[in-house]
């Protein structure tokens, strides 16, 4: 089954760091990382030790922190990043090379075959000086690669049996899910490894991909907190959690999910954003109910209109019912809430009211509330 | 071509109102199904004059506002909710009724032969009535339903030769991408009718499913502005746009697009929310590049990383530079738009000085300025 044997690789301390506002404190990553743990990630990105003084002893830190979740590091693929990240400690090093013609013109200047030769070379320094470190590989910018160009890459990695997972990225965020679950398919048939889906969102895709490569044999997907990461950053931890336990629950009960709300506020808190109002299950509306259909049947059962349980992520529903959409049943559960027996007609003229008045501004629960304990003679209202 | 003869039905009035914070008054209606129009969406839908007193008022005036687009309303599948909305002169109806196993038993206690019946009394009435009206007959809830009992409606209604659309409704967000492809495939075949994909994102496939509904041959999406709606809400406009763009930007060259910007903000305004920092195309963070490697390849080429032209949408694209990851290409680039004249080794020298620093805080872009300025002899900096 291919959704039940996957693993996160939680990239927050890594993708997530190129976001526009992030700057991560040592203290705050072991804090993140330590969260993420909790949660149950398997394995952590974390920025390369190249990139500055700080990230380099940020990897010694965590990765000493006595975490369950792996450690890795995201290097460009030469020796000298390299040699560096070994000396780390790290658990695991994530090495990636651009492959399509935009990033092979721009970005190192090197064709197909001095790719190959440099990543032989690579790939054998680090196997060389750590035989058990967890190794990958990846090209960056897969899917406007050209397939044969691809092919010829992840073949030659394939062949010299050094490299534990290989990756595949849509890193410009392109890539539709039919073509994900076509080219990790294909590496999956053709090289028998591991692999990896790291997926931008910048055309709205990088959830659907990143199930879509699980059901094509992919056994590890890039996530970050809140999605964060360059431009619109890429699969986002709650919402591949959403999407998986939407699928089947059982896909996601490993993780410990009543930390998600905790794990999004502490991304948004740090980063000073603030959690979208639309964000899979901490969004402000995610479990709100409103139209006065929708409320009756998520009275009768929430199922209804819910296929996430809110109670699952330590949150509740929330039906709103002062508004010009609002409907009869809704306002009959909120009499019965109060404990007022009010009979069928009264409630459905109480409705008509809040819906006139509603369409001057939306009623406040209290207002509502006053108009049922009115009608119940509980209440004298002053208009 | 599955893109290239597809028409928006923008629910931002009808499925918008389901979102928690908006109640939007007449002149915001016609503000925002003005804007819609000069945009260039095909169709607006409206929600139901049966909800309140304004929302049928709202229906007369926007209908007759003079506008391109056809104005649709949305209402139950019963002959009362049709002549009221008969009634207001709008362009179509969107009739809907539940057929999961849920909806049934909780919306409307109907059987799928009692569902077939009403639907054909109802639209034979409509029909009668308005011989020329856009009339569609949906399905709600449409991925629970049994496929059997889809058929048997669908068909039955298909039969009759009275509605211009099919409806396919992923009500509580719970289908995958091949899912939709192959109900919305399915049913063109069987019916040849034009057909609708309207679609939530709690498990965040909004955006793919509406692609693959047209990839399978379905002819209109609904989308709302930010995708509000009920819950976390259904397809955005925006992400559709980015979606259907990045797949060939003439499928969306049709639309206004440089009015994007103005749409999102408007909505964000009128229900006092932010547009999300990940918002696609107008997200803060949509054209913002941070990492050094990202940056300097973007500078000789900004189709490395950037699959959407801001400018096609009058924004601008950013590039973050006083941070920990940045590079020395991007610090080079800098002291030339300063007007500066660098040697590389200089510039080196302050991308190590200005990665120290940002590993404490990220320095403003005047703080780069002074450290570029110093070296060139122009500033002397005070520590």
């Amino acid at each position: 089954m291919p959704f039940e044997n996957y693993s996160i690789i939680e990239s927050t301390l890594r993708e997530g760091e190129q976001f526009s506002t992030a700057t991560f404190s040592t203290a705050q990553k072991l804090e993140i990382a330590g969260m993420l743990d909790n949660f149950g990630v398997e394995m952590i990105e974390m920025t390369s030790p190249c990139a500055s003084p700080q990230s380099e002893a940020d990897i010694r830190a965590v990765t000493s922190a006595g975490l369950n979740a792996r450690i890795l590091t995201h290097i460009r693929c030469n020796r000298d990043d390299a040699a560096r990240a070994l000396d780390t400690g790290v658990h695991g090093l994530d090495v990636v090379i651009g492959t399509s013609p935009q990033l092979m013109q721009h970005r190192h200047g090197k064709n197909i075959r001095q790719i190959i030769d440099i990543a032989a070379e690579v790939m054998t320094f680090i196997r060389q000086q750590q035989p058990d470190i967890i190794l990958r590989f990846s090209t960056e910018d897969t899917f406007r690669s050209k397939e044969s160009d691809l092919l010829r890459v992840y073949l030659a990695i394939a062949d010299l049996g050094l490299v534990n997972r290989l990756g595949v990225a849509d890193t410009v965020g392109v890539a539709l899910p039919t073509q994900v679950y076509r080219m990790v398919g294909q590496i999956v048939r053709l090289t028998g490894l591991d692999i990896e889906f790291h997926g931008h969102n910048d055309s709205g895709c990088a959830i659907a991909n990143a199930c879509a490569a699980l059901e094509a044999g992919a056994t590890h997907i890039d996530t970050t907190i809140l999605g964060i990461g360059e431009r619109n950053g890429i699969t986002p931890l709650g919402g591949l959690v959403a999407r998986l336990y939407t699928i089947d629950r059982a896909y996601v009960e490993k993780y410990n999910l009543k930390l998600l709300p905790q794990l999004d506020q502490l991304i948004a808190d740090t980063c000073e954003i603030d959690i979208p109002f639309n964000n899979y299950i901490t969004g402000s509306s995610a479990f709100m109910h409103k139209a006065g259909i929708h409320a009756k049947a998520v009275l009768a059962d929430p199922g209804t209109y819910e296929i996430l349980k809110p109670e699952d992520f330590g949150l509740t529903r929330e039906i709103a019912i002062g508004h010009r959409l609002t409907g009869w049943n809704a306002i009959r559960d909120r009499a019965e809430t109060l404990g007022l027996a009010l009979d069928d007609d009264t409630v459905r003229d109480i409705t008509r009211v809040i819906k006139g008045r509603a369409d001057e501004r939306s009623l406040s629960l209290d207002e509502v509330d006053a108009l049922l304990l009115e009608a119940a003679g509980e209440l004298k209202v002053i208009e």
